[in-house]
Parts: structure tokens; sequence; C-alpha cells
């Protein structure tokens, strides 16, 4: 039995350059669907459920929306914001109010945690609506599916900055460091093996936040690199320290979940490189870019970030709830792939690591297994790039009129 | 007269993403010319040319030659070496001892020096040969010539990550800084206006070395900004310091010139953005991704950087010597441009900076005449991507035998 009435939609966390993909994957499947009367797009996510600031996304024009299926960042806007008790109830309030009876969340285990807690509060409040999770993570560690929508570009991203800035270090005959986002996982660093074909190719050595090495170990192998190549390029990832915690990889700051803004291990294994060896080292951080550049772009990353927008939508209609969408791969070269779904209570807090047999036994790169993995997911775009400095659209935003008073966070 | 003898070519300074086509122009023109029997590689630049490392360029095979022309990168190696007079003597003994009767350096104004330098030191010592500069800098900042090759492709990267970055800061509502290169000179951030489109767009402030700005003025037009657009993006130059000089804009390292080494501000100007509006701010470091990210290639670019080898080639065999290429503009749309050249010492230690009429009313921006210089230079290539991450080619390096002792530097 088909639920009648409208849908609501919305982004959550660090954007991706494919994230869109997935919202214009779900937009263009409830157009298909007559029960659905009108999909509202939540501004900020969350955020803008509890302040009932929506827009009517069938109302945007559809050429426009099929060239937001392309423009990296989340278009609806995005928050990080940690609900309380107080918020949920709110957000079935306004569910309430508006006769939302599909509601998706595009976001990591942080918001597919939120999914599910709002499907018990609908069920115990006997409302009948289907809640479906849409997964998007840059780093890769959602648990179950066999990757996350926004990896395959950020990976690509890393890759290719790798190889690039390689030829710059090598050119000098220097060490370079590259911080790489992951703060448990090392899927994006892991990933930069990807681009080295040769043994004297970049990254010579990779560190994930998964492995624990000697300070010793590091310098030494450090040493045998950069004497064997005459240069020395360094993979790592934010979340990495040595087995004795001797670096300073966080700051002091702190963000709205309260996890510590990590940032700065390139920096001190630079310093460490140039004091031992007594070769110029620099760093580089990608940063925010690793989010959302591009010319990076993934074909097989922007396909199934659309293809889980769709299957969240088609799957609510046809009755599933409390799901989290999922990628199966069925097979790697040609890339192929279907989407499942698995209950929200078997992702939600949890975090896919590399797997120890990923990692190699020096515990400085991973396995041709893990290449393998992840080669696939990172395939370029056979279109060119645009000739001029890209401009993406914005939605027209035809807000919809808000039902209930205002609403004060705690 | 036309020289017969050897020719050397060397790569100096900061490589770029087009240095390598500059380097191919002139392989490519020299193959034409007779006289010139064999054409020596000097690996990491003058360094290579005190030690006697040097290849045969002739020897390598066509097609490679061809595939590093779109390398990122300086293929034959870089160093940051102020020569002393010795070191120039030095190079004067290997001349002789190789016959070489052509010199080349592929660099910024402090190479352009170098060869003037070694011109004089020909002259004296009866030597014929002609030595010609070929100008290469990301930060544009040569005089007499319109631009520089290795700008076009910088300025790209530049202006594209501003626009990427700028959605994931509008997606949060956040305030982004960004850093790019340019110590004295204001190029490279000036052309992320480019990318401007709407008045929403970012960059919404820009910050050039060139001016000198009130912080209060500074956090008013942040305030102004941000409260117009709900996000705010700020370009800024790593050398640019306020007039009071208040923020940190220096670490206490110095590069191999003496010259301070960079970076700081966007982190600096952030932290000040967040405590007096508020709002989460972040920052990013383009860092050396700006040499070498190929993605960003220009095609204006790449054909500058070609043509000024070639050109250099043919002047030094028609007889020109102590002189750089320059590219002379003849039309802004279509491109239309042609290879000039201009004495060494009209080049050597002079710095081009943005002129004070380029630059708006309050400081920070530039002006649509700007916008107007910089943009042709900044053309994406109609070619796609490749689709795997890129490898690519290194010379095959057939070494020629040194015919001197070997030299210590003092």
């Amino acid at each position: 039995m088909s639920l009648q009435g409208n849908a609501m939609i919305g982004q959550s966390g660090g954007p991706s350059i494919v994230i869109n993909a997935s919202l214009v994957g779900a937009i263009e499947a409830a157009r298909d669907i007559e029960e659905i009367e009108t999909f509202y797009g939540a501004l900020h996510g969350m955020d803008g459920v509890l302040h009932e600031q929506f827009i009517d996304l069938f109302r945007e024009d559809h050429e426009l929306v099929e060239r937001i299926r392309y423009t990296p960042s989340s278009a609806l806007g995005t928050c990080r914001l940690k609900p309380t008790d107080a918020d949920l109830e709110r957000c079935m309030k306004v569910f309430k109010a508006h006769n939302i009876r599909y509601f998706f969340y595009i976001g990591g285990d942080d918001s597919q945690l939120a999914c599910h807690r709002l499907s018990e509060l609908a069920k115990a409040s006997e409302w009948d609506m289907n809640i479906v999770g849409i997964p998007k993570t840059i780093d890769n560690d959602l648990v179950i599916t066999d990757n996350c929508p926004g990896y395959g570009s950020a990976a690509r991203l890393a890759a290719s900055a790798v190889q690039f800035v390689a030829r710059d270090a090598e050119a000098f005959g220097n060490c370079e460091v590259i911080e790489i986002m992951g703060r448990n996982a090392g899927w994006l660093t892991g990933a930069t093996q990807v681009g080295r074909q040769e043994d004297r190719d970049a990254p010579h050595l990779v560190y994930l936040p998964e492995v624990t090495v000697d300070p010793d170990k590091f310098l030494s192998d450090c040493h045998e690199q950069f004497d064997e190549w005459g240069y020395l390029v360094i993979a790592v990832s934010e979340g990495f320290a040595f087995a004795e915690s001797e670096i300073p990889t966080t700051s002091a700051k702190v963000d709205e979940f309260g996890h510590a803004r990590l940032g700065g291990v390139a920096e001190a294994l630079a310093d460490m490189v140039e004091e031992e060896l007594g070769v110029r080292s620099r760093f580089d951080k990608l940063g925010n870019l690793q989010r959302c550049f591009a010319y990076a772009a993934s074909a097989v990353d922007l396909d199934e970030a659309y293809a889980v927008g769709e299957s969240a939508v088609q799957r609510a209609y046809g009755g599933e709830s409390d799901v989290m969408i999922t990628i199966q791969r069925k097979s790697s070269e040609p890339f192929v792939f279907e989407c499942e779904d698995t209950s929200l209570t078997s992702v939600a807090g949890e975090t896919k690591v590399v797997p120890p047999d990923w990692l190699n036994e020096e515990q400085n790169g991973v396995t041709a297994e893990f290449v393998q993995y992840a080669r696939p997911l990172m395939t370029g775009r056979s279109e060119p790039l645009p000739q001029d400095i890209p401009h993406y659209p914005r939605f027209q935003k035809h807000l919809i009129q808000p039902k209930l008073g205002e609403y004060e966070r705690d």
C-alpha cells in the first residue's frame, strides 16, 4: 500500500562533489510518482526542517535541475546539527503539519541515526510515513555498503593531487607530505596508491589512521625511500598518530559534534623529515577541496550517487522504511553495481575502517586488493571540462509557507 | 652568422604546469637547425651545469618528448640556486669544455639575471655564444612581457578552486578564506575574480599584496558581505598584510634566497572573522598545487609556453643574445599573441605588480580591466581528462660524459 501525501528531502554534513546527483536522482524519481503531491527540499538539512524552511522542488525548472546534478556541494544547503529529543519531536510536528509521508536524508552515519530515531517516533505516534537514508560520505566509512557516494570523486582528487605534487617534489629532489581527510578511516589516503604505477612513483609511504607506527621506523622508512629515489612523497591521513602520539595532530578547536578539528600532522611529519634527513620538506593539505573540486569528479561516483537517490524514492514508495540504500558491487571491470537497502540500525553509529589485511606488512602502504577495490570508483569523466571558469546554477527556491510557530532550539 | 656547436637548456625555480611545453618547444625547434649538433638538458638547472649533469635531448624518443609537453612540473629537474661569481665562472668553463654555443634558461627574474651575467662573462672571455632567457613564472611578475607562461594555468586553478570551495562555504553559511601564492604581486589572487559572474558569487573580497588595508575596514567589509549573502569568501595573497602588519603572515623559516617562507595569512584572517562575526570560518591554502595541478591547465598558457621555447631557439640561432622572449598580445578575443624579445637588463631584478588603477577604490577587489586582461589566459583545454589517475612520462636520460673535474660550491 503506497502512501499519498508530500515528500521531503534534506542534505546533511560535509558536502561532496556528487551529493547533488543523489538529490536530483530523488527528484526525478519522485516526479513519476503520482502519490507524491509535493516534494519539499529542506534548506540546510534538519535545520530547515525545524524552522520550516522549505522549497518546492517540483516547481524547479527541469533543465536547471539536470544542471544541478553536476554541481558540486549541497544545493539545498547543509548543516552539522546533532538533533536533541526536542528537535526530533519538532520534526514530527512539522511532518504532520505538512502531511509529509516520505522523508529522505542524504548524509553519513550521524544522519542515518537521525533517520532511525525519526522512524521510531513516527511509529510511536502512529504517523504513517516511510523514511529512507541516502548514503553520502567522502570518508567511505559507512558499513555494509560496498562504498559511499562521494568517496570515488574525493579519492580521485586525492590520488591525482599526489601525482601532481609529486612531480614538483621530484623536480626539486624534496620531501613532500600531503595531508588527506580521514579521522578514523584511511580510505581516501589509501586510494592515493592507485596512482602509483612504477616503484619510483609517488606515494612512497602511506599512513592511515588504522595503523600505529613507531617514529624510528617511520624515519628509517623515509631514509630508505629517499635514498632510493632522490625524492620522497608521503600521503598521510589527518587522523594518523604515532604509537606514542608524539606529534601534535590535533588543534584546540572542536567542531559542532565536539570532535577535535584535526590538522597539523603533515606539517609535523615534514618538520621531522627535514630535521632527520636534512632534505627540504614541504607539506600540503587538500583541505576543503576534497569535498568540492569538481574537476576530479568520478563518472562512476556520479552514477552511484544518482542511483541511490532514485532508489531511495522508489523503495520508500514501495513501502520500505527505516532503511538506508546500499551499493552492491556486481563486478569491478567493468564496474557494475546494484542498489540494495539495509536497516538503519545496522549502519547508524558504525564506522568501516580499512581491514587490517588490506594494509601491507610494514604498515606504510595498502595492498593490491585495496587498489583493485578503489580504482574502479575513481574513473574520470569522458567529457571535456568547461573552457571558462565553471559557474554553477542555484535553485530558484520557491518557498513553502510555514504552518507552525517559530522554533527555538535549547 | 649562425654559430655551430652544441646547445644547452635548463629549468629553474618553481615548476609550473606548462614549463615542459617551453622545453619541448625548444627541443623541437632545435631539431630543425643543422648547426646545433647536440642539445644538452641540464639536470636541476644551474646545479646540473656546475656538476656536468647533462642528458642528450636529441636522443630522447620523439613521441615521448611530445608527451612531456603536457607533463606538469620540470621534467629536467629544477633548483633554487643563486649563483656566485665562482659558479658563473665554472659555467663558462663547462660551456667551453662542451662547446656550448647556445644556452637557454627557463625561469623567473632571478634566472634572467643569471643569463645576463653569463652573457657578460661570455663576451669578456670572447667565447661566441648566444644566451636567451625563456620566461616562466606563475606569479606573472616579469616586466615588459604581456604575461608569463605558467600564469594562465595557475590562475585557472586558483579561480576554479575559489568557485568550488565557495559552494561548500555557501552550503554551510560559513566564511572561507583561501590563500593564494604571491609575495609581492597579486596577479593570481586578482584572477580569482574572473569566476565571479553574479554579485552573490565568490570571491566577495580580494586582498592583494599591493594594497594596505585597515583591519577595521576589513572587518566592516566582512560584515557587510556576510550580511548580504549569508556566506563569505575571501581570496588573499600570501604576501598580504594590514597597514599596521598586525597579523602574523610570515613564518620563521626562510627559503634558499633568504626570503621568508610565507603562509599563515588565511588562517589569521579566518580567526579574525570568526571572532568578530561569530561565524564559523575556515581556510584553505592552495600551496604547491598551484604549480602542478594539471587538471587546470590552460590551453592558451600551454600554447604560449611552447611558443616562447620555440622562439628562443630560433632567435638565438638568428643571432640574438642577452635577451628574454616576451609575449605581445595582439588581441584578447580571440586571444592572439606574438613572441618578441627584450634585453635581459630590462627584466632582471624587476617586478611587475598589479597597477593601482586595476584595483578597486575600496582596495578589496580588482577592476573589470584586470578581469579582461586575465580571462583569456585562463581558457581550459577542449580534450577530456584522462579517465585513469594521470601518469606522466619521464625522460630516458642518456647521460653525457663529464669533461671537467668535480666542482665544490663555496
